[in-house]
């Protein structure tokens, strides 16, 4: 199974029985662009080119428009995915790497650092999208049936897009982050969405603050998490315009910011 | 309570009520080494110098004795750690930042940052611990009560150390790495371990590549999570001499890595 590699074992029980279990793969996936390295993921050996798109959009790095090819290289310690930009989007980046202070060793100071890593998010706007909370827990109970490598493994995790009363896009992947920019690409690149994205991104992860940087950049005015979020991923949530459901089950979720996205379903009568 | 705060929230299921839930708090902390900053991490901002001094160890910067000190700085924007190292780790850290590529902007090529990325690891010696299957059943048993944080937020990780017969200290944290940090931190600085940690590294998480790294730097000779590993943390763990247990639970688990540190149970006779 791709994504996946049966992994001999011996499981302890009321017995004890040899075996075998599929486990997800795990690979460095180094991210280039215009042939420098911009960050190394440990990620899902899948779905590499969707990767490049969505990572490049929600690091604010470069609009799919701006991506000229992608090539993926695979190495003997990993894959180098090359991206390559157009003159405008590299000249963008070398500014700012020229300007960027840490982290990993060319750092000068911590404030510097932090002000990176807490970067300024955009405020989703205001687009007249809703939900109902049928639709909210519909979401949640349709996103298992995409999860083809979690149903074998139980060890990934899975984005996916729900708008018109389907999830019309899911990837899945061992990082959370990657598994929402995969998300994102595969949607950038099917040609059916382009940003802002007008729909609910549904996760199966937990919500911390760079998934809700990823997701602003996408222009999504609602997550939708079957975990639960931190405190903090909340506030940015807040301020970025974002409605933030989590706790989410077929049954029942809770809402911590911008609930007027969640319409009233009007009682059936009779 | 520290480390959480109350969240105003709506919960929907057969019925909407306001109210409020604890979620974990998640800030920004940069570790710098000698005035430079190494890396910044989205962590639980609690038990700093812990993670200071499990970072430095397990990231293979600086052994305990070579910090002369630690000083949490709180900035507007989260944490910075300024971590004082002796002047021969500090001549070492400098060199290895020039050798450095990549990743986050400074990067060269692919090749040499998924390098970086699949360091080598030393191997666990094989100093004669073992662990019968009730005590590994015990050991995981033995982690909730650990678990302040998560009983009150249901969101955090925790890595706890067991070593003859219980679970000696243990750290929480929104990430896994951190949890495994802190509580590297947390056994150095009580003296009562040094390295190699002569016992069992037990996880709420799943167990990555980066996981086993890092353990195989405290000397642990084996680990036992409550999740899944992925393939190719299995693959490290076999390379690096660590007994590699998964899907824990007290009644039952998997072991993929190094068998014969479980040691069979004499069956009770009579």
């Amino acid at each position: 199974m791709k994504g996946a590699r049966p992994t001999p074992r011996l499981a302890f029980g009321s017995s004890v029985s040899p075996g075998e279990r599929l486990l997800p793969e795990e690979v460095a996936v180094a991210l280039s662009f215009n042939g420098t390295t911009q960050a190394v993921m440990m990620a899902t050996p899948e779905d590499l080119v969707d990767f490049a798109y969505g990572f490049a959009l929600t690091e604010g790095i470069a609009q799919p428009d701006e991506i000229t090819s992608v090539e993926v290289v695979e190495l003997p310690k990993g894959y180098d995915v090359q991206i390559w930009l157009r003159s405008e989007a590299e000249a963008r980046l070398t500014a700012r790497r020229r300007s960027m202070v840490g982290p990993v060793g060319c750092g000068l100071c911590g404030i510097d650092s932090l002000d990176q890593a807490l970067r300024s998010v955009p405020v989703v706007a205001h687009s007249g999208f809703r939900m109902t909370a049928t639709e909210v827990m519909a979401a949640v109970a349709a996103l298992p049936s995409q999860q083809r490598l979690h149903d074998a493994t139980r060890a990934v995790h899975c984005a996916g897009f729900w708008t018109a009363g389907s999830i019309v896009l899911a990837r899945e992947d061992v990082g959370r982050h990657n598994a929402l920019d995969k998300l994102a690409g595969a949607m950038l690149r099917s040609g059916t969405q382009s940003t802002p994205f007008l729909g609910a991104v549904v996760l199966t992860s937990r919500v911390s603050i760079d998934m809700v940087q990823k997701v602003s950049m996408l222009g999504a005015p609602v997550i939708i998490a079957v975990s639960a979020p931190t405190a903090d991923a909340v506030t940015l949530a807040e301020e970025a315009g974002i409605t933030l459901i989590a706790l989410a089950r077929p049954d029942r979720f809770e809402v911590f910011t911008h609930t007027d996205r969640l319409t009233t379903e009007v009682p059936h009568v009779g």
